[in-house]
């Protein structure tokens, strides 16, 4: 059975540690997907929702002094009962601040998965990447190698994301094509897809097929939505929409849509 | 003269003391209907807020130390000025710290209505039921002796929504038809209804017929759109525009349209 | 070279102090534009984000204790890195503290511009007005020399939004026609406008030569957006298509068009 049947059956629980700016689409994501989203801002709550939850998502994108005692009591508490943790280190290089968080936390537990862009996974692997603010940034590392020193770094499972994914646990490698520019026109997508991957983690197999499998869903989603629609608003409506109604048959067609396409 | 014409022509001031998740969604809701939406984050400025709005709601959905503070202050000054105030009691089994706050808002002031799902409903009431993170879950009870054991506890209406919703001050029942399973897939339509409640209790006649009315115009605006777009980013984005569309006229031909559909 | 087109070019970084209810309206509004956005919560952050950005935007909507010291450190920073900064004073007389607060903020620092509704910018400019929470409110006042009073008061570009835009500097005036009711129906516009206009600003020219591209911009696209749209959750997709799609060339076509219905 796929992992999104899996998914869609178990409907696993996510709590995401979400940032201020795309809340709303994490959860409208995950819930499309056929996943269940909670999002907790008190401290007080943390163990409580973590028993809840069969996976957690730590978002850095708006993350102050408050947020990050909460976030070290959703880990403390993932690790105290096995809940698997993906780490999303959004625009990580941006501050100082940023930087030390990230580090606190990648230092102190350990991660299923971190999925980021290029600019945000060279910083933790700590290879040369010329980023700005919450964009990927461009740089001349071959993506490969940074992925896989950034997984063996921290024994962890990278899934960094851009026209290509690239998902390796620092050894073993898996890529998926079917990246669409649109993804970093709508603000959003990246937080959203992590918590999408925690969804896959959630269902108890390896976090490499997880993370693989998600990409795969989310990368045809967001490229048969493009076919359809070249403009931000609408492609994202439809994107979500190929989210809901995406199964085997339809992914498997789709992905044949797509592969033709490109041999033309 | 209908409710909804009314609430189109003193366009009430609604404050939320919203969630983080769904902010947006609860102002557009109540915006595109005819009220207009305030939200504020500072205890500083609870009272005045109040002194601004007809009616005021209380979302649970990411309370913390900070914002249980703000809710005490708004209920304070809602108490003062006799603006009536609406509860949405959002996942509050699903944490210790939940249920202690709501109890102790719950036990402090008197709500005009909460609205919930069936499990939130439940918990409130002190009946058995199987609850899970944000999702309604599924119970055995009977939902409309669970809808007023709630009602009577708290004195209040209660308006449980869900596939059909109940809306009861512990003796008074009306059920409304017309619930989509669409609403459950976008996330946020829960705390948007609740303040649309806010916006038909602020006109200030029965808070039963107001829950009432509120309920009959968000379900129809919900189902006829569910006939137009059967994915829920697309049907999310009618149903907006039915809200914004809708006038008596309107409804009532949805209406007929929607029993003659069922009676087939 | 038109000013959008050297924004597309220059694809400026522009920090956002957002308020909690909109910020994925303005990130994904800079973003479809061609600027880059960031946003951050944490005073520890500021003056990095600062550094990063070629223009900041302080939004008041839902100000409180913790992010009023937020603003004052990327203000301090904005001082000190000569970054321009634009003020949305969002419901400033909606309370005291919000009063104060922007009195404090307006004392304090220069801004290049300051984007508000009549009602707000009345308030600022100490004239009498009649507005509601978020709402503009209506008044008797001669619009143009309230905004030219707001401009000289501190010594700032105003840009006042509405039916048609005004802006200046206390002497210069430009006035915008295009302006359509639907902005004021899809809560966040108004928030997403004040960052684009930053994303202007940063490209170093005159603020009074920004703001009014930018409000042609804004206009024009809303305006042609609202020919095939009437609805607002419609006209509001195809309005961040539209900012996505613009150029200079179809800018031109497009304001031709409505001036010519306008002649009709």
């Amino acid at each position: 059975m796929s992992l999104l049947t899996q998914l869609r059956q178990q409907n696993p629980v996510v709590l995401t540690v979400a940032n201020m700016v795309t809340p709303a689409d994490v959860a409208n994501g995950l819930n499309v997907l056929g996943a269940s989203p909670i999002m907790s801002k008190a401290v007080e709550e943390a163990e409580d929702m973590v028993k809840l939850a069969q996976a957690v998502t730590i978002n850095l994108g708006t993350v102050d002094a408050g947020q990050r005692k909460e976030m070290l009591a959703v880990l403390d508490a993932a690790e105290k009962y096995h809940v698997p943790a993906v780490f999303d280190p959004v625009a990580c290089a941006a501050s100082r601040y940023r930087q030390e968080t990230a580090a606190e936390l990648l230092n102190t537990y350990r991660f299923a998965c971190i999925r980021g862009n290029a600019g945000e996974i060279a910083a933790l692997a700590g290879c040369d990447w010329q980023s700005r603010g919450i964009d990927a940034g461009s740089g001349t590392g071959d993506l490969t190698a940074i992925a896989k020193k950034c997984a063996a770094k921290y024994q962890t499972v990278v899934a960094m994301t851009g026209e290509s994914d690239i998902i390796t646990d620092g050894q073993e490698l898996v890529e998926i094509p079917f990246g669409s520019p649109l993804f970093a026109v709508h603000v959003g997508t990246g937080d959203m897809f992590s918590s999408i991957i925690a969804a896959f983690v959630a269902l108890g197999g390896s976090p490499l097929d997880a993370a693989a499998s998600a990409c795969e869903v989310f990368a045809l989603c967001g490229q048969i939505a493009a076919k359809e629609a070249q403009t931000p608003s609408r492609w994202y409506e439809l994107f979500l929409d190929k989210l809901y109604q995406a199964s085997d048959d339809l992914l498997a067609s789709w992905k044949k849509e797509l592969q033709k396409e490109e041999e033309r």
